[in-house]
């Protein structure tokens, strides 16, 4: 039994991504196949259409499918899954395998597990070999480890984000502690910054946007922010400083975070998201503060964070499009031109 | 009354370091005055000097007397000290008066305090606005907050280095709970480094020395360390990957944290103590790990670590020279020819 799939595929360098078909592998006895209804456009699938236009980080790798965050139906199931039926509404994350045997996978710390997690996309499986195509498809197959139940009552479209998104931020939120009494900044408002407001918030933060465009203050307190901040403004910046337990950095340029760890209070964190080759902090503004990077969660955050958001009604906000408009979708994340995360909608145009 | 001091000053741009008579101030209530017996060398005396050297640092502050970590016997105190009395054994460190009513001041961490402490030299005091001369000399003025008894049974000699390369490492040490199971790590084998070693290993943690030079490694092993590790080697450096609770990086010079980093276990911290302008660690090496900069300890912690060393004997390992030599010990300072702490004798060339 072949498993046909049909993905938006980036098939040659200089080319746009386009319907593809292809095969999802024979499913292993633990293997789930997800019917995909809905996947997020995050801000890595469009580094890695840029990279792969210039066959940087692909020279050999055939097709790039993208998509790491999406919900969907389970329409199959290996002999072995016990946790999943046909017709369970679920979730996949940017993870879908690991060693399962290293210190970070039994601390369910799976992104950091040490031999390197299968990625949803962009690698190859860790079992076989074949290349991963990713969630903007008809279908998907996984091992059932990493796939998660989607808590009725949260809008699937909305949902889909949580999945890499949602718990990026959730994870440091949850890692320091954040909760009542909690300063949290959030610096930029996209796709993570505006989920960081709302799960700061529904954690019992006090939350400030720390943002460089005077035309997200008013989005930011819509979203439940107490204050925005306006980084390019020494006097406001001056003003934070020694007042926050955590920052979640979510910008995506480079850019120097010494104003944000300033503003952190003694013992203080700065959790940068964006991945630039380095930083370059003033070794100053780290005194007595700490500046990581926070990979995704695991398993066990994402479960929490699904979870969390289901208690507390919380969805991404998100502008949906049919699959076939991609493009679109691709081109206006390009230029920040979007409030604040695309979804695909794979069944409307591929039915 | 006047309280005549001799002391070795740079009295202008280009000398060098020379005996100088001024006079401490009048005792006020909460003052102690120190006879100064010993007093360390550390490199924050070198960079002063040369900073002074250009009129940099201190363009029209006067003659600069360095010197802040040293030991000596009560000699005075003032009408409302109530913890010491003449003839007790002291010893001071770098800072000898904050505002005391910060957050940081109220919680004993007083090299945070919000409204920066009084340094013990380079400064002005912040009552009287006098210029504050350092430990490079036969007497010391001081608020008795920032005195502490010096236990009995350690060399005076080698604990005047405690009170600044002892605490400065002593506190990242304790901050992270350093204790039996840890592994920790400790860049470059100086004043601040040697100590690390005695004391991690005192705190009952296996400690591997990170240094540049084979020449150390002997010595690192004779000091107690359970490793040393040549940090240009990259198939040392690469078998050292995740491996670390914590690690204290001692050395002065820029250099790339990047390294030290991921030899760090997931959730680790690499403490900085040496300030260049800024750190540039590449991104991916601070995954899931943290970097900061670690100030000095308070005055609670000052007083737990000379418990701590009273009590496991541990005092730095020295060359004492007479205080009229006071520029040997700064030139070899210069070349890092010393093991490991250049201590100054006061009475010996000022009696």
């Amino acid at each position: 039994m072949t498993r046909k799939t049909i993905g938006y595929a980036l098939l040659e360098p200089g080319g746009d991504l386009q319907p593809w078909t292809f095969e999802r592998r024979a499913l292993r006895p633990d293997d789930v196949e997800v019917r995909v209804t809905f996947c997020g456009v995050c801000h890595t699938d469009l580094h890695a259409i840029e990279a792969a236009q210039l066959r940087v980080a692909q020279p050999d790798d055939g097709p790039l499918v993208p998509g790491h965050e999406f919900v969907g139906e389970v329409t199959a199931v290996g002999p072995d899954v016990t946790g999943f039926a046909v017709g369970d509404a679920v979730a996949v994350g940017n993870i879908v395998d690991s060693c399962g045997v290293c210190e970070a996978c039994l601390d369910s710390a799976e992104p950091y597990c040490e031999q390197f997690p299968t990625l949803t996309y962009g690698g190859v499986d860790r079992r076989d070999g074949t290349p991963q195509y990713g969630g903007y498809s008809t279908s998907y197959v996984v091992t059932e480890k990493f796939v998660y139940h989607l808590p009725a009552g949260l809008d699937p479209a909305g949902a889909a984000p949580l999945m890499c998104a949602g718990v990026t931020v959730f994870e440091p939120l949850r890692q320091h502690g954040v909760g009542p009494g909690s300063v949290v900044g959030v610096v930029g408002l996209g796709g993570l910054g505006h989920l960081a407001v709302k799960l700061a918030k529904a954690l019992g933060a006090q939350v400030a946007v720390f943002t460089t465009s005077d035309a997200k203050a008013g989005p930011a307190l819509e979203l439940g922010a107490d204050e925005a901040v306006l980084s390019p403004d020494a006097e406001q910046m001056g003003a934070q400083r020694g007042r926050f337990d955590l920052i979640v950095d979510t910008a995506s340029g480079k850019h120097d975070p010494s104003p944000y760890l300033r503003a952190l209070r003694r013992g203080g964190t700065l959790v940068m998201l964006g991945l630039p080759e380095r930083y370059e902090p003033e070794a100053m503004a780290l005194l007595g503060r700490n500046l990581t990077v926070s990979g995704s969660g695991g398993t066990d955050r994402t479960r929490e964070m699904l979870a969390f958001c289901a208690e507390h009604g919380i969805v991404a906000d998100v502008e949906v499009l049919p699959i076939a408009e991609v493009g679109t979708a691709l081109d206006r994340l390009g230029r920040n031109d979007v409030r604040w995360r695309f979804v695909l909608d794979v069944a409307a145009s591929t039915s």
